[in-house]
């Protein structure tokens, strides 16, 4: 066991306060982390803030995590001290089913173990990156590229894999027409993999002055929702909206801009409801779908493609101090475009 | 132009009156067509009945047709006199869209014609097959293969096409799990062609007593989805639910059927809006989906792999007046499981 200092909520709504915890001794397949950043993703105050049923608290919140190798355990094979790794949305899976098997461990049968906010397989809660350190089994570890900061890595590795996996389930490529709704966290890495990716790329967003920022991260276009002729002028346009936003959407209005066949694959799970009418999908045989995250292998593969790509997050970098104030702010949509914390600061 | 007596009415809800009404002159690329038989769907009673916006009375329903060709155009190359053919959901297109050239004319850009209750390109309305005759373009015109029988033909040309184009499109076939939901008119036929595919297929149905019958039709296995247990029982189970039911159904209770990837596909419309929680999506990347009837070559693929594999509707012949009669027993769930009416009774 080793005790590392963190930020934690003691319960849902607190403010944040620096405590100690213990992180369980290394095992064989274990990797010890000295964490150096930690983003800050919507989620993490849906679940401080006790939004979504079944909090754990005190919680550590925190799954966008880049560090360095501090020690590893003795069967470990793919990293050495002084790695520079990151560590996403979940740290532990059944390793047996098929969908471990073949690289989705999100959708493990037995269910994934979440980075934080969840129970381990022995039934100890996990706590995230909020951390100065944290012990992982290195088959949910991915290495940072070599060119890659580790700060703007961080937020690759929950708004990066939330973006990149469905673009490219969904042949977001050459020929296609992609828009992303909402331009935040995730939305302004999605517009930098799409246009990687070869789509032609519309931002759809309600801000009105956003548009050189969407341009500037590669979008052939930008359209405000909050002009009702945006949904006159890109009827039947895309074969692809990739819905960043956390909050409820009028379904219909958005699978009014989908070609035949087009898809709208939401990333952000509001607590509320939706609704859509059935017509709205029958009459150009359209796609309601959802994605969560990515598999190991799809985010070293992402990370891969964001160096060679050279997509980067744009960043602010927070102390430690800062985080309550940060959420506040992001809760205003006062953040271009992801918080970062610098753990040093910790 | 030619008289012809078709059952009408006059109004949203009113009843059914033998009237007559003039089909078009033939034009080069037109054949003549004494309909035999009418297929009774649905559609036709939300339309009669005016639940949908946009009913255009007086109105002859019907698109479920039967019959043989009594006279072509002079252009017409792929029918001649004497031929038995079918006539389905709509009968123009613009022939010059990207849907058109695919062979999928009821995506059709310009929008498609419908048999009944819309306007031709011309702006005249359509009236559809509760009729003695009528005249349609050969391109909207298609075999009945030889060893089918025009009356069990005639629900293939909507209930058929409307079920074999989703399992087809989304793979149902070996190694796949198919819930069938709702076992009516569509259903029944959506269970030969999923098992004619060679898909494992699981039947759905309020019905406590239709097991046996659903059996029969090739099902391998029957759930009533009054009792709470199937929920339980058949949870993570199916790739793909077709569901047949027009009206709204408890779409997340239905998600947490799916595998991941799996899809909810809607082929019947609902008036009313329907309702999900993201959330059920999202966990297992699944999709809600909607699929309108299909285009000409797939309408006659359809018909020739149901004369291959021996798909019969199961149906109630009845007589010209007994439509209004037929309505009210379809409104009350006691159809097994089409009626068709005899037009030689007109």
């Amino acid at each position: 066991m080793c005790k590392t200092y963190v930020l934690s909520v003691p319960a849902a709504k607190a403010p944040f306060e620096k405590t100690i915890i213990e992180r369980r001794a290394l095992r064989p397949y274990d990797v010890s982390i000295a964490i150096k950043f930690s983003g800050i993703c919507h989620s993490d105050i849906h679940s401080a803030h006790g939004d979504w049923a079944g909090g754990i608290f005190p919680m550590v919140p925190g799954h966008e995590i880049t560090g360095i190798v501090t020690e590893v355990g003795e069967k470990v094979s793919k990293f050495a001290v002084g790695d520079r790794v990151g560590v996403g949305c979940y740290v532990d899976s059944c390793g047996e089913c098929e969908y471990c098997f073949r690289g989705e461990e999100q959708y493990c049968s037995k269910g994934h173990v979440a980075t934080y906010n969840s129970l381990d397989y022995d039934g100890n809660p996990t706590y995230g990156g909020y951390s100065q350190k944290i012990v992982v089994t290195e088959r949910f570890v991915v290495h940072i590229p070599d060119p890659m900061e580790l700060d703007v890595a961080s937020p690759l590795l929950c708004a990066g894999i939330t973006t990149y996996s469905p673009l490219k389930r969904w042949n977001a490529g050459p020929g296609k027409r992609v828009a992303i709704l909402g331009m935040g966290g995730l939305g302004h890495v999605a517009i930098q993999f799409a246009r990687a990716m070869g789509a032609e790329v519309t931002v759809l967003s309600r801000a009105g002055d956003k548009k050189q920022e969407a341009l500037g991260f590669g979008a052939d276009e930008y359209f405000s929702t909050l002009d009702p002729d945006t949904f006159k002028k890109l009827a039947g346009r895309f074969d692809l909206i990739l819905n960043t936003v956390s909050a409820a959407i009028e379904v219909d209005l958005y699978l009014s801009l989908l070609r035949v066949d087009g898809t709208l694959v939401n990333v952000g799970a509001p607590a509320e409801p939706s609704q859509y009418q059935v017509f709205s999908i029958i009459m150009s045989r359209r796609s309601i779908a959802g994605s969560l995250v990515g598999g190991l292998p799809e985010t070293q593969e992402m990370l891969d493609f964001a160096a060679e790509h050279g997509i980067v997050p744009q960043i602010e970098v927070i102390r430690a101090d800062q985080v309550d104030e940060a959420y506040d702010r992001i809760l205003r949509s006062d953040v271009r475009y992801r918080f970062v914390i610098d753990i040093s600061t910790l």
